[in-house]
């Protein structure tokens, strides 16, 4: 018998017990001296079996420990096509983004229950209900007035110390007073854009980017400039720079620097660093949306703000993602532009109620809840992989993949020609919700893709669930993209 | 002795012991057969002694009763001066405002204790507290996921039912599904104004106006138009109707046709109906404010919306006023506007958190919130009733004012020439915050003017400061004034 076939033999042997389960993730497959003895074979055919194995990314070699069966991560999906960077980018008008993001939510919203794959938000039972709840009662039962008492117009003060504290997490020095607790994250976006560039005026986003935020620039009748954004690595800073050039109209930049939405990807610190030194130099202010940023896999990454030296950008985040989505709060850091910022807050909605930002502070001052988000981000970590793996293996030939090392999202690219909105109108009648890719550019150019969040907890039904997404991906495949495949 | 001598002497008696609270407010006079015997005068003498404490406004008779001593109302003040409405407005920029209101509102806080004139709120213990804290605590033990859940954009279905069903009251047939929930009636206003109106359009004020309506505009990029407004009747629709003409690009008008912020007015039902016809048949969208409707002697007066046919009218309100203002809830009804306005809300800060929306509904469908409005409207009349009687007393010869029958607002007038900033200045060193005139209007024509808020439970603390207030306003009174009062 032929060397090369027999430790082929040897793998499939092995392959097969993993494919069946009878060898679990976490399992050590028999040690080499036990694989010679079974199967009669030397020593180099035992060890190339297990490299092989290793190869397929079935097992992983532990230093003095032999080889250890891996979740099964099949078909390793190949990763998101990166756009062409240095064309010129077209301004596109804000025409009707509301349009296709409202069909979406009354869709979504019709639909009241079922896997939802669209929601960026973690289950409850992630999140720090009970300490909140408590928070609460204790606030009421000590404070009832407070249902009847204003707070200062930029916030509570108890909430913008904490908040202050934590941005040092993400490298931000901030003083309780630079702080503006607001309605949720995109509050603030509002605030920040209204600030500094009025309606007609050229706004820079990224491509793609949060469907929210074109919304708000629609709404405020100002004009994207979409550019090209890397699915690794983020905002290119070189497309931005040629865009300057050629559009010196552009009144502001918005970015989402870490774990974007929908892209998930982080930019490098030294990308992050560049682009605060662009705009500062060429003075356009810089929005930065962190809405994701606590819920990387080892913390938060440093924000945009941590190198700003001269109030140039303004820092946006939120509280959904970590504390409570029911709870609408959100906050900013205002830069050079505080004062304005601080008088359209008032002018807009006033200070935000006092009760939740009393117990928000009271839960996130607590130590307990640094545990709360080290199990957090394991928990999504956890849902991530499984997400991913099982995206790899029901999904059909020819989608693409990026697994981002935090917040909550996966931005899939469908094989060529598949239509995202079909995808969702037909998943949606089956029960899933998910968020086309149409929804996150001015442009078509997201039409073959789907955000697919993570958040929700990751049960047999939200697998069984996946499977209905991936046959409802399955139909709607074009013939042409199925023959290449 | 002379018999008209005698008559006067048993009143000079009976208007002494009134004076000095031998007999107070609510006690009954002796009978006119005990004067006669107490006295030794005859029937017509002890009658007339009655009389004349009657005319002086001390006593009131009662049918079968007596005369009972009434709460003292010593000199009556003169009324507000008439504008001139048929004067072509001229159209103020928004410029700076927001400085003057800013200003306004940093004074205020900064002063944290003592007597507040210048805030527009009942005291807690006026209102639901001890109720909306139990329905929170009852909400937050039965559905604490609601901490981590979001409802419909337009806001929780129960409290939108329970304002549509509310709005009977002030003759206005809404359905549940026409209700947007806001974040206060300030969200509501620019909502509505984003809505109908682009930056630099012109809008249509009342003058005077509430200033945080003049601020909205201001942040909105928007112009005022303001109208000569009646400080007993409210807007001057023919004033209105001369603009139409003269200013042709008129994109809307704003209106606070019930117990007016400052003036506290009540637009007769007649020129509420003219309004409405007026503004549809000009095609102006009409936006009303109905922050303090609610708060009438005898329940909600009729409000613009009632009279709209075809979805002309923008209708806004605040649940502030008599449910929580720390709770920040306000709503609204869109009328043909309404689809943008859904969109805008989304944009601009997405639907309101649910817990507060949950218990407001709570409250206020039950049968107690009835009593409590009506307990309400008692106290706070009394409370209107004792302060302007104080007005009358303390403040300087010149001042006027018109008692309104509802909401929480006394528009005074002071002697001519005397800052009423100058008055807020010298008052809050005093610890004393009241809202000076002049940030009720772009103009300086209420410079000489207070809104003194009768929201504050009315306590000899209360009346101490308004004695305060009132020597302020002797300081400020210009020398020339002094000599001609």
């Amino acid at each position: 018998m032929d060397t090369e076939l027999l430790y082929q033999r040897v793998a499939a042997h092995y392959r097969r017990a993993i494919d069946t389960g009878v060898l679990a993730p976490g399992d050590r497959l028999p040690s080499v001296r036990t694989l010679m003895q079974s199967h009669q074979v030397s020593l180099s055919t035992a060890v190339q079996a297990c490299r092989r194995l290793e190869e397929e990314g079935l097992v992983e070699a532990r230093p003095r420990s032999g080889y250890f069966v891996l979740r099964p991560r099949r078909p390793v999906l190949a990763p998101i096509a990166e756009p062409e960077v240095l064309r010129t980018p077209d301004p596109a008008q804000y025409v009707g983004i509301h349009d296709r993001v409202s069909a979406f939510i009354a869709k979504c919203e019709s639909q009241g229950s079922g896997a939802n794959f669209a929601l960026a938000a973690p289950p409850a039972e992630f999140l720090p209900v009970e300490p909140l709840k408590q928070a609460m009662m204790r606030a009421l039962r000590r404070h009832p007035e407070m249902l009847c008492s204003r707070v200062p117009p930029q916030g509570h003060p108890a909430l913008r110390t904490v908040l202050a504290r934590r941005a040092l997490e993400f490298g931000v020095q901030a003083r309780a007073d630079d702080v503006i607790v607001t309605h949720g994250c995109i509050e603030a976006l509002n605030l920040a854009l209204r600030a500094v560039a009025q309606p007609g005026d050229v706004i820079a986003v990224e491509s793609p980017t949060y469907f929210g935020l074109l919304q708000v620039l629609e709404s405020l009748g100002m004009r994207a400039l979409e550019i090209p954004t890397r699915a690794q690595h983020g905002l290119s800073v070189d497309a931005l720079e040629l865009a300057l050039q050629a559009y010196p109209d552009i009144r502001a930049v918005v970015s989402i620097p870490n774990h974007h939405n929908p892209l998930g990807c982080v930019m490098p610190d030294a990308e992050k660093a560049r682009l605060v030194a662009l705009c500062e130099q060429r003075g356009v202010p810089l929005i930065e949306d962190d809405t994701y940023g606590a819920l990387g896999d080892h913390g938060a990454p440093t924000a945009l703000k941590a190198w700003d030296r001269t109030g140039n950008v303004i820092y946006c985040a939120s509280m959904h993602k970590t504390l409570a989505p029911g709870m609408r709060l959100g906050w900013m850091l205002g830069g050079r532009w505080r004062r304005r910022i601080d008088m359209l807050k008032y002018a807009q909605s006033r200070p935000n109620e006092p009760l939740g930002q009393v117990a928000a502070a009271d839960v996130m001052s607590s130590k307990s809840f640094d545990r709360h988000l080290a199990r957090l981000r394991t928990r999504l970590r956890a849902q991530r992989e499984e997400m991913a793996d099982a995206i790899a293996r029901y999904f059909p030939p020819g989608t693409r993949l990026n697994t981002p090392t935090g917040g909550m999202l996966l931005w899939v690219e469908l094989p060529a020609g598949t239509s995202g909105t079909a995808v969702f109108e037909r998943a949606l009648r089956d029960g899933v919700r998910v968020a086309p890719g149409a929804i996150f550019s001015n442009s078509d150019r997201y039409e073959h893709f789907l955000r697919v969040s993570f958040g929700e907890a990751c049960t047999p039904a939200t697998i069984r669930a996946l499977r209905l997404l991936a046959d409802a991906v399955e139909a709607e495949v074009p013939r042409t993209a199925r023959a290449a495949a």
